[in-house]
């Protein structure tokens, strides 16, 4: 049985190392962060991307910020340098504040913050382990009801290892399943434009181990159609009250060829993920409009392997490029989050995650 | 006014001249094409591409080839390097027999190959105009209906004048509403894993004048859930007697998101695109496996200008790379023919094309 791979973890030296995901999937280089601003400009950078990630290499920085910081004052000024690095990364937030009120009546900032980011991150491994166990409690059912052998799953961008510690969201129940010996095939759409799956999801389950077919974001309908594809699972970036799904551009796409085609659509989730305040996701979630130069320029190694950016379209015609989309409730057949399997319901989602 | 641009002519010295579709959106070239070897070599690397285009370079070449024959049975000879240069595009074989059977009888193959290339020609650019005319009624009714001065059509790949003379398939009924003063607005699907859209159509609208956005494929199902398509328009590479359509992998994908949201999906074609002899397209039109190398590799042009492939994916990780999928007949709104429009559905196509 294979070792699970980590996105960051605390090195010998008691500093923060992470894997420098910019590189990826054409170098494997990892990054020592010693300082705030090591930490905050791994954050901007994008060297660490993924809500989780993002939120542990926070709660992490603060650790870090605390070796340099003379009190708690001096640290709370560190820690909104940290806050501020992606003011849209919800996760980062909660992280540096939920950080920063344990911290404040510490009289030993260093070790506390240690022990507490330890903590804060050992308990987000363990809402993956537990969709890890609930996602594939529901791929052994599908092998059972459909008397296979292969189970082939396909998944859109990337919500892994590289993004949720400890072993993400989507990809959790399928490496779960490998660990029970289920035989796992991986369909992974590229994503574009950002190509998440291509280069993030596709390296990170070579170096796992996993079987995968990267596909353009194209043809999954058709492979549905020919009965190629037994389930779908992807996370998702925020959940409506009533069920409805943000996720990366194109999830929606995905869940009406499955819903076309009788495919299970699940979404993995931890339960931080509902945004109860919202109760209309389809109206009412902001959606992120991001640079057009995404979907104009290319990024990839030429025949002698050095990495460049290539301009893939006329220079002058214009493109717009939509971050997420919403996927209604409607289409999806359940969440899997750490409290178990959820319909994308109103009423169960209130029962089960406020009731 | 603007003038029609084409993508083949006979230029002063009586020899085929095309525009060079590999080079483009990165540079404009023609090729003049000579000789017979020249001709097939073409259609091979793909200089030209497109259904009907292939067919006319087709026609032409026969021209060009008698060129260099010495009687009918000679031409045969050079005809049947002509038809076995792309085999499966059934416009090339169509266009290469139909010649050989008009010229059958010939006493002066030159003059009558060249007469005969320029009427199958001016047949196919007759069609171009019909779908022209009957698809921009529908735009007409379109606007009329929702009351708006602009009108947004999505596309899928490209079926313009770079595809089939003389002004396309998808996209001849937007020039022909641009003629009639109407403001549209395209939104381009860019059309992975070959990047037609983002590449041949972005470039052609842009030489046309035509208003053009380029989009990620993942991207259109959301610009219609937020209300920003009034329709969609693509051609097909065959329609089965049941009006079901293969078109370009993902074709399938936008059609399901624009029955979801109520937007007319109609599909452009001129009617020897039927296949009758296939009654059930789902289940019957075969799909072309392609090489994976088109989803891992990418090509544009550097920050120097110089054009480029590029690995865009882990080097080990596989790849599956299907070229076309199925769009059943119960999601298309209609078909634009150079008959009129019609139901895709086996009995309205049986009464207007076979009656």
């Amino acid at each position: 049985m294979q070792g699970k791979y980590k996105a960051l973890w605390l090195n010998d030296d008691e500093y923060l190392e992470v894997i420098d995901q910019t590189k990826l999937p054409f170098s494997y280089e990892t990054k020592v962060l010693k300082t705030t601003n090591e930490v905050v400009t791994a954050i901007k950078d994008m060297t660490v991307r993924g809500a989780g990630v993002i939120g542990s290499v926070a709660a992490f920085g603060i650790y870090i910020a605390s070796k340099e910081a003379y009190d708690y004052e001096d640290l709370k000024e560190k820690a909104r340098l940290i806050r501020e690095s992606r003011p849209t990364a919800v996760n980062l937030m909660w992280a540096v504040d939920k950080m920063m009120e344990l911290l404040k009546d510490s009289t030993d900032l260093i070790n506390d913050a240690k022990t507490h980011a330890i903590n804060l991150n050992d308990d987000e491994a363990k809402e993956s382990q537990k969709i890890a166990e609930y996602g594939c409690e529901i791929i052994e059912d599908i092998l059972k009801i459909k008397n296979k052998k292969t189970i082939n799953i396909l998944t859109h961008c990337n919500a892994g290892w590289l993004a949720v510690i400890d072993e993400g969201t989507a990809l959790a129940p399928i490496y779960e399943a490998r660990r029970r010996g289920i035989d796992v095939h991986v369909w992974v759409d590229e994503t574009r434009p950002r190509n998440q799956g291509a280069s993030l999801t596709a390296w990170e389950l070579t170096k796992s181990g996993v079987k995968h077919t990267i596909i353009a974001d194209n043809t999954g309908g058709h492979l549905m159609q020919i009965g190629d594809v037994d389930m779908v699972i992807t996370g998702a970036d925020r959940v409506s009250a009533n069920g409805d799904v943000a996720n990366k551009i194109g999830t929606y796409l995905k869940a009406l060829a499955a819903h076309d085609n009788s495919v299970p659509f699940y979404v993995a989730i931890p339960a931080s993920t509902f945004d109860f305040d919202i109760k209309n996701g389809m109206r009412n979630i902001p959606i992120e409009l991001r640079s057009e130069d995404e979907v104009k320029y290319m990024r990839g190694t030429d025949e002698d392997g050095v990495v460049r950016e290539i301009l893939i379209t006329p220079k002058n015609s214009p493109a717009i490029n939509y971050g997420f989309d919403v996927t209604p409730a409607r289409l999806i057949t359940g969440l899997i989050t750490n409290k178990g399997i959820c319909e994308a319901d109103f009423d169960k989602i209130e029962e089960k995650f406020r009731g």
